[in-house]
């Protein structure tokens, strides 16, 4: 365990070195928990890995509450703690000292407001992005990663199994979402790795609709997008269901994305731009007719994050390699009638070969 | 309702032409819930309100798959959707048309890297800081907002007092929690408004610890901290049980926190500085010879956000004024025996008094 934090920290250090980084400050918290075994929520109190790479220091800056928890987690072992009434980038300027050149930052996480409290500690510093090669290092998962999220995805195919005994016509979205999540917690998820997402009838037609009253009815399909969070990483499955009996229509469009996700699948493997991943799986939803009815990209990646690299859009030219892990989750969605999602996870083994992860089964299931 | 959302984005428009702000791009989605009533979490996708106020235009922003919800949901009626591969900042370009002198910016929540993809399509422009004047507004609730949250903290109320009917010596924190969560749900809430912390024992002096596998032990302080969300608005309290009885120094450590909180609280009132409030509590706290174990700040401000404005912390000179709404939690953390922390949340009515939101008891009660 430790010692991946140490090859980590190391191949990010080659880099800053190779761009002049003198020092890399490291904000998303997700960041800090892939570099040092840290996970927490700071909400707005100031939480930091602060890589000084002119002395050869590595800092956890963490909230004064925080302290215990980082002290037991945390690979980097020098740990300064900020209370509240502090100003942090005035305890930073105190730690690090002296004037830095070039800093590493990760700009899609740096505020405006955040930087300008580093000018006017640093004010003769220049900054570099160092959030895409963070992204990229994140994206290749090690097999020792894939496994965790493995577990993740045994934990929610469990719940999804026995949650699905429960449902019943006429309960409501928001009862049966319950179920489910007591179930994350039973089965020993950490929590859901993102807002459970529990639709019925026509609703199911809103691709990030969200469960309320609505009763659940005989005839309904019923869309589950549903993951946890186990030992900090996640998964993130989508099944559809019928409760009682389909009508032909339901089944039309079920066969369709299921088909469609099976394409998706089928296309992964390294070599190829990812974005063909996205076609192939759109393309059987094309040719059926229903292309109006899907209009978001195919996936995303997956692993500390619930949305993470790579995205599997038709113009992303990234090229698939070992290492990448992501969704599959075509959908149609016509509105005022309702819609059907199928979600698989993938990873490119070694080998260099789609690996499914999931293993819920795709076909059409009538429950209630 | 709507009258709600043009007085607030009137108020708004009204700082903004004062500041001479030509366009403002308002992305945090809680900001955005506040402005349109469109309440989503649009990850890493791009969503905004963007008020032009050179031609009088509003727009929201939405990523293609909110359309539909956009559209039901939302004050702002001009809804302009963006499809995954496109990018945001040329559509919103294309949207708005012309140059812009000075934008209005959230300056804690714009990235660096958003801030760059901005100056590309607009290159001439510069920014004004609008997300303090929003802060303000929203520190500022309405006898209407005052409601919601009261809806949310007897929601979790409820919680509190059906939760620990099942609490037994020997349960796991984690299927504790899981019971809770569930009854979060089934008592009418969307969802935690923060992950819920359950802590038992000596973990009770990790203020931000997080429950586990730990078995809850006859004897042992039982922290819970916790909230829900219902109708977008957040509740957050705190009560510490003791499971079977407590020892001498366990009650001493309660009570001594019991009185800080009921310190705090009294001390509420409009027209002085809230860090009195902070001192307030944390003199109880200090006399009795523990303010080393006390070095958070006494509360925070609650609404859409679990965590917004005024922040609670002795060296805020904010005068307190009607409308604000906040949490006071003292707590005693020594670290290898436990803590107890005792939450309340505080409204400053319109004739600035200070009034108590919670009404869960807080006198030591033994449970399990």
């Amino acid at each position: 365990m430790q010692e991946q934090y140490h090859s980590r920290l190391n191949e990010l250090k080659k880099h800053l070195e190779n761009q002049n980084v003198e020092v890399a400050i490291i904000k998303d918290p997700k960041n800090v928990f892939y570099y040092t075994g840290f996970n927490s929520d700071p909400h707005e109190r100031f939480m930091a890995l602060v890589m000084d790479l002119r002395k050869g220091n590595q800092y956890l800056f963490v909230p004064a509450l925080d302290e215990e928890i980082a002290e037991k987690d945390s690979y980097v072992k020098k740990i300064v703690t900020i209370s509240d009434e502090l100003n942090p980038y005035e305890v930073l300027k105190d730690t690090i000292d002296g004037n830095v050149g070039t800093f590493g930052l990760e700009t899609k996480v740096i505020s405006l407001y955040q930087h300008a409290q580093l000018n006017h500690f640093f004010s003769d510093s220049s900054y570099l992005n160092i959030g895409d090669f963070i992204s990229g290092q994140r994206m290749k998962k090690s097999k020792e990663e894939c496994g965790k999220i493995q577990n993740a995805i045994h934990v929610i195919e469990k719940v999804m199994a026995e949650g699905i005994k429960k449902v019943k016509a006429g309960m409501t979205e928001q009862d049966f979402t319950a179920e489910l999540e007591f179930l994350m917690r039973k089965f020993g998820a950490s929590g859901p790795s993102f807002s459970t997402i529990v639709l019925s009838g026509e609703k199911a037609s809103l691709p990030h609709g969200r469960p309320d009253h609505k009763t659940i009815n005989q005839g309904d399909f019923l869309l589950i997008d549903m993951g946890v969070i186990v030992d900090g990483y996640c998964s993130d499955i989508t099944r559809t269901f019928v409760i009682g009996e389909e009508t032909p229509k339901q089944r039309e469009i079920y066969e369709i994305v299921k088909k469609s996700t099976e394409a998706g699948v089928n296309a992964c493997k390294a070599g190829i731009p990812i974005g063909q991943i996205d076609i192939a799986a759109r393309n059987v939803i094309k040719e059926a007719g229903y292309g109006q009815y899907f209009n978001n990209r195919v996936g995303h990646g997956l692993g500390i994050d619930v949305h993470e690299e790579p995205s599997v859009h038709e113009n992303n030219d990234l090229i698939v390699e070992s290492g990448l892990l992501f969704t599959i989750e075509p959908g149609i969605y016509i509105p005022g009638y309702g819609g059907v999602r199928i979600e698989e996870n993938v990873y490119i083994d070694e080998d260099g070969k789609g690996k499914l992860l999931t293993s819920f089964p795709t076909e059409l299931i009538r429950i209630g």
